[in-house]
């Protein structure tokens, strides 16, 4: 199916608001808790949004435009949201979010990419040769399994208050399925 | 972990507005493909909601204060938002959920439920006996399965779009977990 930018911009587009409508002002059960040690919190993916939006996905695309497969991308910390969200409140790290995706989208349109650009290939530290296509998919798909992982941590804390329904709760039978959930 | 019922109200109050943010005009590929034959879109999912609000949450709570066990639950129709869905369209639909949720929660708030409250039993036609904590727990788990579900069916559009990162992408891994998803 051919990529249309436009479809990947929209979503990525929406994403601050989202997260801002789930879990702005809701009670600490839904947004500080995890699903054991080593997982991650509503707060903690918001961390890494924020992080995978300074370090990940523009400087991913000036490197496949400037440099083409001659320079691999710098490898993406997954801890490095632990500074991020250090001594911050979660409607700061929402703002910043919001602030920073807004910001990465006016230097995405300002590239004013063309169907051409998008078969650009760039190479990945560990998966080898991809597009900017693929890029730009995943920037979006990224924010979707975010959302995915954020919903099953939420519903995990209610894992035994839904007593009996939880094994018509699809979410509560969802465990992850990667290291990017 | 005992149930704050003002938890699990904070999450349902906010649902319209996730919906709204995620979906609202969003383009099609987003909103109206599902994941092949006999699988909900986006939009389905949100007239499966509709459909709950009218049938499922707020007539079972009645059926718990009025009848306890006495009176098992009416089976819900997992097929009956096809006829919620019929000629509307998605911002008809999110319109419709917003202004169902607000009168049930309205509602809810109104009976003043104290915690001895949320001991009291009904019957569920497959589950058996129920509590009335149980049942308003699994109405926000179940906003959150369907959160669940739609970012899934959302990043299956992109499955191919993101080459090989889809391996890194568990929600690219999911492929539902029950029939209510």
């Amino acid at each position: 199916m051919r990529h249309n930018l436009q479809d990947t911009i929209s979503l990525l587009t929406g994403t601050p608001a989202v997260l801002n409508a789930l879990l702005r002002d809701l009670p600490e059960i839904w947004t500080f808790r995890n699903e054991g040690e080593n997982t991650w919190s509503a707060f903690d993916v918001v961390g890494h949004l924020i992080h995978a939006e300074r370090t990940d996905w523009m400087p991913r695309v000036k490197t496949v435009l400037q440099f083409g497969e001659t320079r691999p991308f710098a490898s993406f910390d997954r801890l490095g949201h632990v500074r991020e969200v250090q001594g911050k409140s979660l409607g700061q790290l929402l703002d910043e979010f919001a602030r920073l995706r807004a910001g990465n989208l006016a230097e995405l349109r300002a590239l004013n990419l063309r169907p051409e650009h998008l078969e650009l290939r760039g190479q990945h530290p560990s998966l080898g040769g991809v597009t900017l296509s693929e890029l730009l998919a995943t920037w979006a798909a990224h924010d979707l399994t975010h959302l995915h992982q954020i919903s099953r941590v939420m519903a995990y804390q209610y894992r035994e208050t839904v007593g009996p329904w939880s094994r018509y709760l699809g979410v509560m039978q969802c465990d992850g399925h990667s290291s990017s959930n």
